[in-house]
Formats: C-alpha cells, structure tokens, sequence
C-alpha cells in the first residue's frame, strides 16, 4: 500500500469517527456543535453542510499508518486517532484567539463569527470531546494496560501543549529566547502531539515497548521537522499557498527559528532594535529580511529541519520493521516535508 | 464527626492534593504554575507565598464526605476529589473571560492581571490537569471498573459543562428564555459537577449502584438549590458579602431564575421593554426590581431552591445510610442553604 492509496482509505474512516465524536441530538445544542463543525470543514458559517478545507488530517493519518505498520487493527486505533485530531482542534481554536488570528484555513476564525466568548466555550468543548473519545477505547476489546498506558500518554500530552503554548506566548515580548528554549517550546507545541500520535498507533497495535519508542520518537522529530518549515513558511511563504500574509510572523514578533537564531548572531543588536520598536509595520519587514538573510538564517533553519526529518526516519528504521510495512510513513514524512513548495 | 471536624480534617488533605497535582519543577514554567497558584488562592499576584480567599473547597468536599459516608476510604477518592476542584477553577477562569469580569473571590481575576491569551491557557493547563489528576485513581489499589466508572463519569461532566456554559451565553441575548431551559441551562453549568462529586465519593466507597444514584441526585439537587441561591443573590445579595455589586446580573442581562421567571408573567411586556434597550445602566434597576417585587419573583425563586434542597436530602436519606453517617452531608447542606444570609 502506498501513501495515496492508505489515506484513500484511512481518511473517510477518520472523518466518520470524527463526525461520531461531535454529534448532538439536542435540538438546544444545535448551534453549538455547529461552531464545531464549522472548525472542522463540515458547515458554512450557517451550519449548512459545506464541505471545506478542515485540515490534513495528518495526525490520525499518522496514527493509523503506526498502527498499521507495527501490524495492529486500525480499527481499534481510530478512537485514539479521532481523540488526538479533536484535541489538535481545540488548541487551534483557542491559539486563533491567543494570537489574535482572525483567518483559519482561508476562513473567518470561530471567534472572528461568533465572538470570543463562544469561542473558548467552542474549544473547552473539543477538549471535554476529546477525553470522551479516548475513553472509547475502554469500550473495544484492548487490553487494560495499553488503554491505561494510552491515556496516560494523551493526559502528558495534554500538559505538554499547555506548556509549549505557555512558553510560545511568553516568547513574544522577549528578545533573549535561546535556541534551546525555542526547541523546549516546540517540543510541547508541536512534537509532542505528533509524537502521541505515532506512540498510540504502535501502543495500541501491541507493539513491544522499544518499538513503541521509535514510533515515539519518529513522530516527534517528525513535528519538529514540521515546525521548522512551518517558522520558515510563516516569513518566507507564498501568501497564497499559507493562508496567511506573508512575513506575518515578522510583525507578530514571533520567536521562530529563524529570528531566535538571528538574535542571537552578528545581526543581533541591530534586528533588536527593529524589534524593540513599538509599533512594527510592513514597511519594517524589508530590514528585518535584510538581517536575516546576512547571517543566514533561512538556511540554517532548513538545516535543522532536514537533521529533525533525518533523525525520524532513523528512528523510523530502528523499529526493524520490513520495508513494506513502514513504505506509508515514510512517504507521508517526504510529502510533509515537500508540501506548498 | 460534625462538619467543623470533618472540614478540619478534610481541608487539609484537599489543599495537598491540590498542590501536589500544581506543582513543577521546570523554572521555565515557574510564571505559567504561578498563575494557576495565584487563582488557587495560594500566592499572590507577584507569585509571592500570600494565602487568600481560594475557594470554599465545597466540591471535593462533598466528594470525600460522600465516600465516608458510603463507608470507603477517603485517600482512595482524594485524586477525584482534587481533579474536580482543578475542574471547577479551570470553569472559573474561562467564565470570567468570557463573561468580562474583573474580579474573582475580591481578587483580580486572571484575565485582568496576565491578559485574555495567557488566561484562555492557564484554564486549558487546569483542564488537562483535572484530567490527570483524575487518571492517579488508576495508580492506586482501586478495582479497574470503579476506575472506568469514575473516569466515564468525569468525561461527560466536562461535556455537560460546556454545554451549560454555551446555553448560559446564548440566553443572553433572548428574552424569551423558558424556566424549562433555564433548568437545563442549570444542570449543565452547576448541577453535574456537585452531582458528579457525590457521584464519584460513591462509587468510589464501593457502593452498590442505587446507592451511588441517590448520592448522585443528592449532589445534583443541592447544585440546584446552591444555583439559585446564588441567582437570588446576584440581584439581592448584599456586595460586601458577595463580592460583586448589586444587581451586576441585571446590568449584565443575565437569564437567572427570578428574571426568566419574571419575563414570562404579567410583567413580561414592561420588563422585555427595559431589557431591549441597548445599553443597561445603574438607573435601570430599580424599576427592574420593582418589576421582580410585582410577581414575587424573589419569593417564586426562594421556594425553587427550597424544594431542591428538600429532593436533595430525600435523596440523601434513601441511600438508607444511619443518620450518624450522613450527619455531616445534612449539615453541609444546611450550611450551603444557610449561606451569605
């Protein structure tokens, strides 16, 4: 099977759990669930069936190519598959808040229709969910110790992001953020729910514990290959491509790779002093370009990617499983790593 | 053992569990724990050790009473007792970002001190917090269904709460809420989480199922009853007890019992006309309560609350449990009722 033909056939049971996990019958509670469809690509902004860009489902997708290639039933996975794309919504819906972000996926954020309020109320909501789906797993036939073990790791990872988005924001009004502390944040941000991925998907397939921890590892280092792009994307991007306004980042004073890196180089005092401006506007984003490429950074962003990606394919290979089996992964890895260039 | 004796030995269990499961050892993190610390009513807002107003503890209170009285041993509840506690105070900070309210307990609320970003994910940590916290039940020598049962139980909480809390926002700008939804409305945002804390002393005790759902409907009743105290006095109460000024729930076009009531009955028409009016300002409250006076809607209100804590402790004495053992429940009940008069 290759990447094509497992998301051919992964993606519409994903979506089906999905819809399963967020339905109501409570005519009182339509519009609420409403908010959450809408987030997930389902409705228009009037709740009428619409189908539209929700996202790449990547996470599932990860979970059950892990669970597959480790030779497990993806059908016992999908509970945790489901649980882990619903908990990805939630942290989207609250970051949109967090960050001020009024598009998602090429349209109006939650909280850009319908408020603030209802908003974090919408993402709160995907996190109960969330939990709820998980606990499905209790209610298939796996055993008590890899369901316990499952919601252990979803509960670590829950804290994790909390964490890595505590760290992110706290980022934002500082100009000394090290490298390290740039990669301790996306471990939380980003890798750890990608890594919770793959560690279910082999968890849950009743893979023995040293493979369950290349699975681990391989999301992880996956995410933070993802991360990387995602930093250089959000500065050096096609607007139409990212759904969002290129150098974006630059004028949000994100602390990305790039910039952290510059900060901390030759250019440093002089990107400092752009920065510690007030009020950053699009005709800044040139100088601070300027800088960036002085000391290289693109370059030594997309370095460090390709060492993250590199390091999840070994780890990948460490699971000692045969060629064919783990074929999916590493494709969806490679088509990660190539998207929207 | 009276409730002062039960309180005095209960509390202080609470507050280690508490801080036990709000702890970290990550210096980076230290601001992100301290915040969470500061709306437990540990430290103040420089994070400094300043013990203050954190809550009555009431929830994982009744949790503990309930196991006792059920005959279990209260150190197996005390991770259910603390995850609800955590669950209750993430609710908190969400409800005052979403509701725009800058104190909390005589304090500035979260929001008001770090910002809504930071606050939106000091409720997500205590969120994923009250998840694991929970998730010690399964470290500790409990039979793996009780377990399951708890875990089930506290999964659809967390649901019914966002879905109070949705329905709680979304009468705001009706005025034709029912006192049907208004229950509804109540049950999600109150009642399931004092009903899930006797719920899971129960179950936690071992108790037989009857049993643990008249401890359930004795936890859910008293949320009623406690609800609608706490409508009568966001209208009537006195501001240097309650902490917020008078008639704040006027001014804020809240749906509580007295004016739902109210706006159903022979004054609906005049008080629809001063709700309908774009702003609300201090001067329209006396003829909103005038209005409230004509049909006794405090008095209609009072008897409400009455009758549900009367089904309450009905509820109580059909767990068919010696008078001796519920003693401290009944008085804990009474004190709730009692309250702020």
């Amino acid at each position: 099977m290759n990447i094509r033909e497992a998301m051919a056939r992964y993606l519409p049971l994903i979506e089906e759990a999905l819809q399963a996990a967020l339905q109501t019958s409570h005519k009182t509670l339509a519009a609420h669930h409403g908010m959450m469809h809408y987030h997930l690509g389902w409705v228009d902004q009037r709740f009428q069936s619409k189908p539209a860009g929700g996202g790449k489902r990547l996470r599932p997708l990860l979970c059950l190519l892990a669970c597959e290639a480790a030779g497990g039933d993806v059908q016992v996975a999908l509970p945790a598959a489901a649980a882990i794309e619903i908990l990805h919504n939630f942290s989207l819906v609250h970051d949109d808040i967090e960050d001020d972000s009024p598009t998602r996926r090429g349209r109006p954020a939650v909280w850009a229709l319908w408020g603030v309020p209802q908003a974090i109320n919408v993402g709160d909501a995907l996190f109960a969910l969330a939990h709820r789906t998980l606990g499905q797993l209790s209610e298939q036939d796996v055993p008590a110790d890899r369901v316990l073990g499952a919601t252990r790791a979803f509960h670590d990872t829950c804290v994790a992001l909390t964490e890595g988005q505590y760290l992110d924001m706290s980022f934002e009004a500082r100009l000394d953020v090290t490298v390290d502390e740039y990669m301790e944040m996306i471990r939380g941000k980003t890798a750890a729910l990608m890594g919770l991925s793959t560690q279910l998907g082999a968890l849950l397939a009743g893979a023995p514990a040293g493979r369950i921890g290349h699975f681990h590892r391989f999301g992880r280092m996956l995410g933070i290959a993802f991360q990387i792009e995602d930093d250089i994307l959000g500065i050096w991007g096609d607007e139409a491509l990212t759904g969002k306004s290129a150098a974006s980042d630059i004028l949000e004073r994100k602390k990305t790779l790039p910039v952290v890196y510059a900060l901390q180089s030759a250019v440093g005092e002089r990107l400092r002093a752009i920065y510690q401006k007030r009020e950053l506007t699009p005709e800044d984003t040139p100088s601070v370009l300027v800088l960036l490429e002085e000391v290289h950074a693109r370059g030594y962003a997309k370095r460090l990617a390709e060492e993250a990606l590199h390091q999840a394919l070994e780890a990948l290979a460490a699971t000692g499983l045969g060629e064919a089996a783990l074929a999916p992964l590493g494709e969806l890895a490679a088509l990660l790593q190539g998207r929207r260039r």
